[in-house]
C-alpha cells in the first residue's frame, strides 16, 4: 500500500520483557500471522515466550528474516544499551526494524546512523510520517466494514481479523485494514490513526481504504468509542473516513467502567448503536448494523450463550464472540 | 497560560501580501485587539493595509514592540529571502516572532540560528509543540461556553469574541480561549486544536480551559462541525474536552454547501443542534443551548431581522448576528 509497508518474514524482538503481558503485541502477530514469524529474539532476563525458535541476529538473517519487530513494552521508556547494541547488529546484517514503542527508535542516534549507513528502514509505526490529504467524504467503490465499540479494547481488532479470515476461507475478496500498532504488524501496513494530526483523521481513513472492486471488502479495525471522553474524536474521524457499509458493534460483557475513566459507566449496546449509526450516515446513508461481537471471557459457556442470544434478540442481528464462535454468523448475514 | 504565550505589543508583518484578503488573520487581530497592534510592516508590492502606522524593524523595536506577527498568507509556500532578511533583522533587534503560516518559520535555518544566538522565541502557532495529556472527562469548576456550527467558517470565533467583549463590559469574569491561529494572536495564547495529535484533542481542550472560579466563563472558540465529513473528529474532541455548560449554534444563512465539499448540503439548525447536544451530554449532562448566531451578511436588514426571529422561534433561544446585533441578547439569557 505504501512506502511504510513492513516486509516479512519477521524476527519478534522480545528483549528483556518482564512477563508475557509485555509481549502482548508480539503475541497478537504470532496468533494471526504465524507464517510471518520466523523466530524470536530474547535477552537475559526475558520472561516472555512466543513459542517460536530462539535466534541470534545472525541466525535470523541467515533464515531470511527481513524485519525485526519490536512488539514489546520496554521497561521505563528509555531504550537500554543492550537493545540498541543488538538492533544495530540486526541493521548491519541487512534487516529492517519496525517498532511499536512510544519512543522513536528511528531517532536514536546510533540506530539512525547505522540505518543510514546500511540503507535500512526503521519504522516507528506509532508515529506516522506520511502527510495525508483532508477527508472528502466522497463515495468510492468497494465495500467496507468497520468494527465500532462501546469502549476501547473490547475486541475490535480481533473481530475484524476473524471476519477477514472467514471471508478469505470462503474465497471472498477481503483485506484487514490496520489502524493500530498490533494490526499494522499483522497486516504489514496501515496507519496508527490516533497518532495522525487531528485535521487528517478522516483523510487517513479514506487513504487506508481506497477505491476497490465492488465486491471487495475492507475490514477496518475500529479504535476507541464515540462514547469515550478521551478518544471519541479519533473514533468519529475513523467512522466518517471509513464510510462503512456495514458496522459490527463490539462490547465486553461485565466491564465495570470505561477504560481509564472510572467515573464513566459503559454505555448500553443500544446507546452505542444509536450514536454510531447517526454519525455513520453522514458519509454513508446506507450504513447498517450487521452484527454484534461480544467479548464474553468473564462468562461460563452457558452464560456466554445466553448473552449472545440476548444481544442478538435486542439488536436484531447475529451476535458472535470471535474467540468462542468465530465470525461465520456475521459473514453469513452480509 | 503557558510558555507559548505571545507577548504584546505586536508589529503586524504584512510582507508583500497581494491583497487585503491575504492579510485576513492580521486584520482580525487589528479588529479585536487594536491596543496590541503598534504598527505594520510592509515590503514593496504589498497591497494590504491595516490602517496602522508603517514601521521599519528599527522603528518597531524603538516603539517597544515585543513580537512580530506573521498573520498573512505568503505567495507560494516558500518564504522569500526578503522576508527572511527582515525577520532576522527583527530578531536581532530583540523582538520575537509568532507565525500563522503553514511553513514552519522556526525551522528556517537562518531564522533558527539567529533566534538561538539572540535568545528570541519563534512560535509556529499552527504547529503545537506542547505534549498534552489524554482528556479525562472529569468535571472541573468554572463555566464554559462553546460555539459550535453547522459548518466551518460560519463565525464561531467572531461570536465567541463578541460574547467575551459583552461579558467584560458587564464586569463578568470571562476569557476567550483560542483554538485557531487568528484567535491565538488575538488572545496571545491558545492551541491550534486541529493540529494536535488525534489522541489528544479532548486533552488539549481540557488544558485550554482549566479549573477556574465558579463564576468565571471560558468562551471556547469552536472549530469545524460535527456534520463536516473532513473535520468532525476535531469538533468532537473539542466538544468533549470543553465540557460546555452552554452552547451557541452558529450558522451562515444562504451558504450553498458545506465548505470544501460541494457534494454535501448544509444541515438544518435542528439537525446540528441535535447531534451537538447528544455528544455534549457525554461529558456534561447539564449542557444546554443558550443562543443561535447567524451570519446574515448575504441578507438585507429586514431579511436578517426575519431570519433571526425565525431561528429564535424555532430553537427557543435568543438569536443574534454578532456583527449586526452584538451578543447582548445571549449574555442576557445566561
Amino acid at each position: 500500500m505504501s512506502s511504510t509497508s513492513i516486509e516479512a518474514p519477521y524476527l519478534m524482538y522480545l528483549g528483556d520483557a518482564p512477563d508475557q503481558l509485555a509481549a502482548k503485541t508480539a503475541n497478537g502477530v504470532k496468533v494471526w500471522r504465524p507464517e510471518k514469524c520466523r523466530g524470536q529474539f530474547r535477552l537475559p532476563g526475558c520472561n516472555a515466550d512466543l513459542g517460536l525458535p530462539d535466534m541470534t541476529m545472525k541466525e535470523a538473517a541467515d533464515h531470511g528474516v527481513r524485519t525485526i519487530i519490536l512488539g514489546v513494552a520496554n521497561r521505563g521508556g528509555v531504550m537500554p544499551d543492550a537493545w540498541v547494541d543488538t538492533l544495530v547488529e540486526g541493521l548491519e546484517l541487512g534487516m529492517d526494524i519496525a517498532s511499536g514503542l512510544h519512543v522513536r527508535v528511528s531517532q536514536i542516534q546510533r540506530i539512525k546512523d547505522c540505518a543510514a549507513a546500511n540503507g535500512r528502514k526503521v519504522l516507528d509505526v506509532r508515529h506516522p510520517t506520511k502527510e495525508f490529504d483532508l477527508g472528502t467524504g466522497a463515495k468510492r467503490p468497494g465495500k467496507r466494514l468497520l468494527t465500532v465499540g462501546t469502549d476501547c479494547s473490547v475486541g475490535k481488532m480481533f473481530t475484524s481479523l476473524a471476519i477477514e479470515a472467514e471471508m478469505k476461507k470462503r474465497g471472498m475478496k477481503a483485506d484487514f485494514r490496520a489502524t493500530g500498532q498490533t494490526g499494522i504488524f499483522i497486516a504489514g501496513d496501515g496507519v496508527s490513526v490516533d497518532a495522525v494530526i487531528a485535521d487528517f483523521i478522516a483523510g487517513a481513513a479514506e487513504w487506508l481504504s481506497p477505491a476497490n472492486d465492488e465486491d471487495h471488502w475492507d475490514l477496518m479495525e475500529g479504535q476507541g468509542s464515540l462514547l469515550h471522553a478521551s478518544f471519541a474524536g479519533v473514533s468519529m474521524g475513523l467512522l466518517h473516513g471509513s464510510q462503512p457499509d456495514a458496522l459490527v458493534l463490539c462490547h465486553e460483557v461485565n466491564r465495570p467502567h470505561m477504560r481509564g475513566l472510572p467515573h464513566y459507566p459503559v454505555p448500553s449496546l443500544e446507546e452505542a448503536l444509536e450514536i454510531n449509526m447517526r454519525c455513520a450516515r453522514l458519509t454513508n446513508p446506507d450504513a447498517k448494523l450487521v452484527g454484534v461481537a461480544l467479548n464474553t471471557q468473564s462468562l461460563s459457556d452457558q452464560e456466554a450463550e445466553d448473552a449472545l442470544k440476548d444481544a442478538s434478540d435486542r439488536l436484531g442481528v447475529p451476535a458472535i464472540d470471535a474467540v468462542r464462535t468465530g465470525a461465520a454468523a456475521i459473514v453469513d448475514a452480509l
